[in-house]
């Protein structure tokens, strides 16, 4: 090698090796400010117990808005601003009631009416049951259907390690198990909670109807995982047995709603925005600690960081609360809609809806160049036990995001406990854990950084 | 290359590529079975509600010993038996009562004796109370302290990630505090508990006098982290406020108690031994489900896994659950002594004694080339999430075994949590989840799997 070539080999070394320590100071900076000046616990603190469950349309989320807009405000961004979007309004009326009626005996059980149901009759729905295990089972029982409950029991798979995985092999039964059962002839259906233990909260969620006519609606409701096993095992012993439930949810016109927006306008490239953001809404039975109170304060959080340690994004930086991910993805899809009619230019969208937890990695969207290019800074995240990247889908607000090379990534926070929460009514503030939320918030807060700071390979 | 040796080459690799891929299935066996049938988290739902708190000399810890020797005997091994050992037993006596007195106003905080205190007088104790941030600090202030009750209040340092080295620097006030304050006078002694965040449940744990004699010890309590910031802000408009605590505590004469040990022997080598193993014993003011309740089970449960999937193990496999590891550690001393004496040959330990989380990886002792051998497992372990093993205490348990070249290991979950519940009220069987606790055990059995089929390097 010439004695030039070395030197310049040796200048880049230098170059990256003082970039890489930069790195290294600015990520301990931002872990530091996290765990010891984070307001994300106090944020959820007001979110979860001063206002409380946030679907969209009501009055809580309307609070929601207003209370995170404020404090966005508080943080010296340059710019705070609602998105109006119009969201579905589903209300679920009076507390569920339902009994296993086996012959002279009634049991009650915990349900829950799934989102977007219909109700049951003013004095509610008695008919047989049949249990099935998915929506390939119920096909096969063909006319038998008619006039019957369907029983959707599947349970999740425990033997994955993402819990998520477990999730995503059984919400069909909750998503389009009542359209299917309808198409046989079902007059109502009661699906086994999402819940990978057994206890007595049912887990309600988004299911639709889909291309059905509002007249072959039929009511669903999501059952405790106790409720299931109960009913499974009276099944057996008396499959005459009947089934009763009255639930008086209704679908209301829409209503107006917002994402809330607040930003950091880049210093060398205003125009390459990167959105970090959770969602404003959660489901009607708790205070949505985990979904996703959690990822609204992480998003706010990222931007409280950058602003205590004095970092100036390159790139413009946009806390996005999205409003409806729940039973809509409106808020989601709005502002995809207003990315692209106004022409920004997205370079990079991060979500945290998946659970306060402890961090582990994230999932990542993008391109193998710039997949790798993340990759390349797996040990710059190693000493705070971050390990995890690997490619999937990156969160359900950014999905409909595009604007040419755009990267992606979602939160991973450790998955265990997700499901025993999720969508439930002890999805409270008490299940968490400051520092877990912090560290996902300053794990979040790194990556932006990152990105900021090394773009993406277009 | 010739031939000859590039077939040698490929029928070598293709061997390695042969373990590697049935060390992959044998895992997931374990990891399948560790899911679905684990018997872990109902024996701890035994020693936890059933049982209770288990502190060394009680009737509970007897009663852990004998129902774990039962589980034990349940399960097909080749052996189970106890080993007895003397241990110290120290009764906390009547709730402690403590007051901030200033002024006129009577301040009730939080207290709890720490392990090995001696009581106040019938009447209590009132004194002055000096502020310090550490035994350094103590020492600054010579002859004030004379009279005085010296109150620790250095908090853990919230910007580690391992909680477990917050611990480390501060547990010096706990363990060692009362000693070094009477050296210089004082009548008592008050710590804020070793817990990063900020509640109302003092935390205990041993402390030691060292080589004062009796008539020189002083009574030392713990005070809740938010009693102590209670008691620093008063102190602060106040430093003439005295403080007053009550405690009965007393030390009786050491008690038999005993390890429970259970053995698969080896078919191979039933010479070489591979201990698993957690402590029986639990502070007295809770359950002690993750401390070590969670160690014990999961210890247990490796074993259930061999037998489920037909497993034998060509070294001895050994469960010991170990007493007496919170005050005194005479369980694990016992064992060791033991071992030597009947000229043992250990090759691997492995302890678990970190709660009951989300399993992360591993803490490691062995000598690099060991080290670099359990290192090329990672990538097996890294479909379960399992990503960190470093160089590091292994357990206080396995501490004192030694036996020519040994491996030992501590299974390292998730730490966020741990200090939240540590030597508290709080340490219950509901702060267990079941498949955290599962998870742990499985991965537990996958390392002793493989230390069982590569041996170790002598």
């Amino acid at each position: 090698m010439k004695k030039s070539l070395v030197a310049g080999v040796l200048f880049f070394n230098g170059l990256a090796m003082l970039a890489q320590s930069n790195d290294e100071q600015v990520i301990k900076d931002i872990y530091k400010s996290g765990l010891t000046n984070a307001q994300c616990y106090g944020w959820l603190e007001h979110l979860s117990n001063k206002i409380g469950s946030r679907l969209s349309g009501s009055d809580n989320a309307e609070k929601a808005v207003q209370y995170t807009k404020a404090q966005l405000e508080t943080l010296g961004l340059d710019k705070v601003y609602l998105q109006e979007v119009m969201v579905p309004k589903w209300v679920r009326g009076e507390k569920e009631i339902a009994y296993i009626l086996d012959n002279k005996t009634k049991i009650t059980v915990p349900i829950a009416a799934l989102g977007g149901s219909v109700a049951t009759s003013k004095n509610g729905l008695t008919a047989e049951v049949i249990e099935v295990q998915g929506i390939e089972d119920l096909k096969k029982w063909g006319d038998k259907i008619k006039g019957k409950i369907v029983f959707y029991n599947r349970p999740m798979d425990p033997t994955f390690i993402e819990t998520f995985k477990s999730y995503g092999g059984c919400v069909d039964q909750r998503y389009a198990g009542a359209k299917e059962a309808a198409k046989l002839g079902a007059v109502g259906t009661i699906v086994r909670s999402m819940n990978l233990r057994l206890d007595d909260f049912p887990h309600t969620g988004a299911q639709s109807y889909g291309d059905l006519s509002p007249a072959e609606y039929i009511p669903t409701a999501a059952i405790s995982t106790n409720g299931a096993e109960l009913l499974s095992q009276k099944l057996k012993a008396n499959p005459a047995l009947k089934f009763y439930f009255k639930q008086s949810c209704v679908q209301m016109p829409d209503a107006l709603s917002y994402n809330v927006i607040g930003e950091i306008k880049g210093s060398e490239h205003p125009e390459n925005i990167m959105v970090v953001g959770g969602h404003l809404d959660s489901w009607d039975l708790a205070d949505g600690s985990h979904d996703d109170g959690a990822g609204v304060v992480q998003s706010m959080e990222t931007v409280r960081i950058f602003k205590q340690i004095g970092y100036k994004p390159k790139n413009t930086i946009r806390v996005v609360l999205f409003m409806n991910e729940e039973n809509g993805g409106r808020g989601g899809k709005k502002y995809a809609e207003l990315a692209q009619t106004n022409h920004e230019n997205h370079i990079f969208a991060l979500e945290s809806d998946s659970g306060g937890f402890s961090p582990r990695g994230f999932s990542i969207e993008a391109d193998d160049a710039n997949f790798q290019k993340v990759l390349s800074w797996k040990n710059l995240f190693e000493p705070y036990m971050i390990h995890s990247f690997v490619k999937g889908g990156a969160g359900a607000d950014i999905n409909p995001l595009s604007s040419g090379t755009i990267v992606k990534a979602g939160l991973k926070p450790d998955s265990q406990r997700y499901f025993d929460y999720h969508h439930a009514l002890n999805d409270t503030f008490d299940a968490i854990n400051k520092r877990e939320l912090e560290l996902g918030a300053a794990t979040m807060t790194s990556l932006l950084y990152l990105m900021d700071q090394n773009g993406i390979i277009k």
